[in-house]
């Protein structure tokens, strides 16, 4: 039975350019879980983890429309919600998938903090772009309102609040999740942890971990997350069936089987971009350079052919 | 080691009267955490339940309000997030306050749906309100665009949508619960399980299960999770330090020891009010019914002496 450590990325859930209603949210989910129950009836020992970008962005917009009306909520809380929210979509539909393929888990989603340093310098240069475009005067106002950091989109014109996006370095509840695992649980359970990446929290000495308005990137946190539960296999689900390079140019070149290495070289020259590849390339390396064997990096479609070496990008240590 | 059930009110988290913000959720959390800390350190196994009527007021309001902007979420998805939302909190805090008093452990929010029967009467005759008062325009508005019922409270002058409040009659996240403290790991970590009662999901059967718009009763819930955990004591924790006959009354009477015979006479004489104490008394005598040792109903300040029987209600089976 190998470990896989699959992190869905938030198109699984929510087709992108948001405002989905819940309803499509669900239909999104029930046509995911059947490939995730696929893997669990291959034998493989499953934990996931899951994006949360659309959602939190709706949380965020919900905050600033009805300030006056419901005293707004800190980042660090709406991830926590996120986790909630995007946990229980998952456990249903997954529950159900499951027992369809005849191999029923109990689907259990636990809030998850994530320890980042202030020491960062994502701290003194945010860049990770949440909620929605505002125009100039609305911008200075939240800029002087609430000391938000507001940043100029030239390609859609409008102005967004940036926040910082810290290097996951530590995960609270990894004792009890591992222990599960450890135990042989993994047979009867499927653990979903630090959803959206995790909740960021900085520590502050004698147990005291202090919520920060911040997003940490998924795919790092499903790396670390994926080393510290011993995982064989990371698995990034995402909306293409593998990674090209020369994307979108005449040479693009699909990539099947790639080393750690050569795929080093490709982030180095810019290959990648950064508000999509990029970081799973990162989480990818950083995975296997943590003791992962295997990255795979694919759409769900794919996934089942991918762990079998036939579809999606694997990327396995030299 | 005695396993004891804690079921927060949502005042341990929110003081009545709701519209409060974070700040003061987290300064109230912090309040609490020192006194399950303390029943830690007393040697206790501690599991955590909680309820959400002023959280999940809250995200109603937002949902309203900001309704044109993005699509609203149905009450389960809510309770999901108020699962994330509050356990978060309760880690938080509980966890620092653990590791204070040198009894360090993992606090582990899980997401948990509880199963209810469309059968429940409680379907035909929705009882319970949630989120603000209307006027009786926009009642008979919200009636027809979202078919919600609608019911006028007198004393307020004004109308609330009230929802269904089924008994919970499974908890599927069990299993696994269960086992981690029945392999000790009690002595490790602090599961917070069915926060506000448990999402409610009816059970369609072949795994499906199908969140309803409802709320069940934290305290009903809190009696089967515990009965279920193998719980020896279930402490109710509220605003009063205990309960009372006749209460504001000239012949009020505070009760101390009481068993479930005297305690089931008062009830059905009236003495307990419907939305606030008979509810926790209901909870304390199925508890007992389905096996629990003892109750305990009291404050945050008088829980400690309570588990040595030197403060609060304290109903012990027969």
């Amino acid at each position: 039975m190998v470990r896989i450590l699959v992190a869905l990325g938030g198109n699984a859930l929510q087709r992108a350019g948001g405002g989905g209603t819940w309803e499509e949210t669900v239909r999104q989910m029930r046509s995911t879980a059947p490939g995730l129950a696929a893997i669990v009836a291959d034998g493989h020992e499953l934990v996931l983890t899951h994006g949360n970008g659309p959602q939190i962005g709706a949380l965020l917009r919900q905050n600033e429309v009805s300030q006056r009306e419901v005293p707004p909520r800190p980042m660090d809380v709406l991830g926590a919600e996120t986790e909630g929210q995007i946990g229980y979509v998952i456990q249903q539909e997954l529950t159900s998938a499951l027992l369809k393929a005849k191999v029923p888990r109990i689907v259990l989603p636990i809030v998850t903090r994530i320890v980042v340093s202030r020491r960062d310098p994502a701290f003194r240069k945010p860049v990770k772009p949440v909620g929605r475009y505002f125009r100039e005067v609305e911008a200075r106002v939240l800029r002087k309102q609430h000391g938000w950091q507001m940043e100029f989109d030239g390609a859609r014109g409008g102005w967004r609040r940036v926040v910082p996006s810290p290097k996951p370095v530590e995960w609270l509840e990894r004792e009890i999740v591992r222990r599960m695992l450890d135990a042989g649980w993994g047979s009867r359970c499927i653990p979903i942890v630090a959803g959206g990446g995790g909740i960021p929290v900085l520590d502050r000495g004698r147990g005291v971990y202090e919520g920060v308005e911040a997003v940490i990137d998924k795919d790092l946190t499903a790396a670390l997350v994926g080393a510290d539960l011993g995982a064989d296999t990371l698995a990034i689900v995402t909306d293409v069936p593998a990674v090209a390079v020369g994307f979108h140019k005449p040479w693009e070149r699909w990539l099947a089987d790639v080393g750690p290495k050569e795929l080093r070289q490709y982030r180095q020259q810019g290959e990648f971009g950064a508000g999509s590849m990029a970081p799973k390339i990162d989480a990818c390396l950083q995975f296997l350079a943590e003791g992962g064997r295997r990255v795979l990096i694919t759409d769900i479609p794919s996934l089942g052919r991918a762990l079998r070496s036939e579809a999606g990008t694997r990327v396995v240590r030299a």
